[in-house]
């Protein structure tokens, strides 16, 4: 009697590579591609930008977008006040669009950012900044767009046309455009470090065949927690999202700080947690956060890198290691460039799990590409 | 034969009153009590500082806060940027605590929110703010805390000694001294409107049977959502925290415009959605939320209040009223004086929810009631 080969009765990358297959999948693919592509194509443009910057300053820096794009926002938001000083506003869109409230906006730089450059809110809150006397720049992957038209500098994604519903290229495409918005207001960040980021994405995209397997543990997972902190904040929130929109899980996201004030009740048994983790001065603190939900008995996955050593001594089944040595030579924080990398594997899981879950990542039920807000 | 007069077999009201009782109850019970002791006691300082900032109005507002407090610096993001004009930006304390940034402070007004005055990351933020030129207000519940001592100016919440883990009286007694901030910035505020709000927080108390009835139905809930938008975005916040700490139940919080972009996608029938929806220029969008939602056949329940006449033609047993009518004669919002009433029933609702559940609001697992972060 032979034995005949198995095949595996979930879809895997090895038995039905083609059922995996997926426009966010290819999307999250293209990633080190599309950032080359925008580092080399808006350089110029933002180094004009930072000539204007450098004469005139802005004293304080308004983000204003929705879903993913404030996810990035988010990012900003911590970059911008790290590296320049200056202190950093999300707006809140409901002040114009429903309030109509009229702020004072001398001297501010106020930033839309928008994958399609038509959410009416965000860019309703632009017009009025414009109006208020602010200098507006808007990041978007559409160089047609409304935004594209209204903003002052516009700085284009060039991700390519975004297919998917569930954003990834052009979330990690407006962050590096994030960091070039830091470079522009005078960061002492260096343009090799970001000549990097493409590499660095691909390392990550190495993870794709071990998360598709971690991925079948998660079958059942109906609700979990993602928690960041500082520069990886922003990641805990994307992580969620797609998690929520890709897998319908009921994902919750905090920083490490806000999780302990109070959210970490809901922690029984093998309550499924997510941290961003790594090397760096953000690193004590999830450390102990690790450590808080293994005595509560949660299920954690860790994602940090491979320079991250203190990782290292953890149990490889509860960490994810983007292969990457995310170190810079700076005077910015250790783990400045891990947003993009760690971002990867996040994708990659959502991707995989909604799979798992028998669901298309490409067509979340109830959802359109663009969402146009009353 | 006689039939014995039965007796329910979960605690209520009616047949154990007893089992319903805890620190928490009380406390929400004390909330007119207190808010109107806060007001009659800080109005001094408060005049105090509205005839300083008039001389000297900030350029910038900067709210620091942890868990609650930071829900209600939420909300005062909203007041304040509505009422006065200036910009507000919600601290990110890491900044401060891990990365060790310097921002520029000048012109700033920056406000620590702490229940206990002893959260270290929030008081660090003071110190730098002060250090950096900013003029400083603490608002917290504890006169000998040392966010009284570091602020310039302290302004106390007097709700009297919180016990309960679960904030209550204190987070409304935020609001209302944020309510006082934007009288101290010149707002058009009337005090005489604020001057109702004790009897406004006592009518929503009369609620207190009917949402220990209504809260049996949620004995088994696991998740759920909180909608809000505008000035009561925060007390989304702040109810699904109150669900997540003393129910266990992952409650996940959005603004009606956040939601759209992708969460939605969670929602299949039978989710549970809560929805504070006042009249006003938020109702339109929170209308359109609660119809998407029963399209998905989700399970919608909606705070509004006796003054919100689009609410009356909703199915009732969708539907909580706050019996006052919370209309004011002001320039503000129409809906600017409905936080307060709001999380009231809210409130009530995880008090009760947790006795369902037979869990004890009062100690929450893991949690203790002053947080230290790292």
């Amino acid at each position: 009697m032979t034995i005949a080969a198995s095949r595996c009765i979930r879809p895997c990358l090895r038995c039905y590579p083609h059922k995996l297959m997926s426009k966010m999948r290819d999307e999250i693919r293209q990633q080190p591609t599309a950032l080359e592509r925008t580092l080399r194509l808006e350089l110029r443009n933002v180094e004009k930008l930072r000539k204007r910057l450098a004469a005139n300053p802005p004293r304080m820096i308004v983000l204003a977008a929705r879903g993913t794009s404030d996810n990035a926002a988010l990012f900003g938001r911590y970059l911008l006040e790290i590296a320049t000083g200056i202190p950093v506003a999300l707006a809140a869109p409901s002040i114009f669009t429903l309030y109509g409230a009229t702020l004072r906006f001398d001297g501010t730089l106020v930033v839309a950012i928008s994958q399609s450059g038509e959410s009416t809110d965000t860019n309703l809150v632009l017009e009025r900044a414009k109006e208020g006397g602010a200098l507006t720049i808007g990041i978007t992957n559409e160089p047609e767009s409304t935004l594209a038209r209204m903003a002052e500098y516009t700085f284009l994604v060039r991700a390519g046309k975004e297919k998917s519903v569930a954003a990834t290229k052009t979330y990690t495409g407006q962050l590096l455009m994030l960091y070039l918005l830091a470079y522009a207001l005078g960061a002492r960040l260096k343009l090799d470090d970001l000549r990097r980021l493409p590499d660095w994405a691909s390392a990550s995209l190495k993870l794709e065949k071990e998360i598709a397997d971690r991925a079948e543990r998660y079958r059942f997972m109906t609700h979990s927690v993602v928690v960041g902190r500082g520069l990886n904040y922003a990641n805990a929130f994307e992580f969620a999202l797609k998690m929520m929109e890709t897998c319908y899980v009921v994902a919750e996201r905090f920083s490490s700080a806000d999780f302990l004030h109070g959210p970490i009740a809901m922690v029984e048994s093998s309550f499924p947690v997510f941290l961003f983790a790594p090397g760096g001065v953000t690193w004590a603190s999830m450390k102990e956060m690790h450590d808080k939900l293994t005595s509560l008995k949660a299920e954690t996955l860790l994602i940090t890198d491979a320079s991250c050593r203190e990782a290292a001594a953890l149990d490889k089944r509860r960490v994810i290691t983007v292969p990457a040595r995310l170190r810079h030579a700076g005077p910015l924080p250790e783990e400045v460039f891990t947003p993009i990398p760690y971002i990867i594997p996040a994708q990659l899981f959502a991707a995989s799990l909604a799979v798992e879950k028998g669901l298309d990542p490409d067509q979340p039920r109830t959802l359109s590409k663009v969402t146009r807000t009353l």
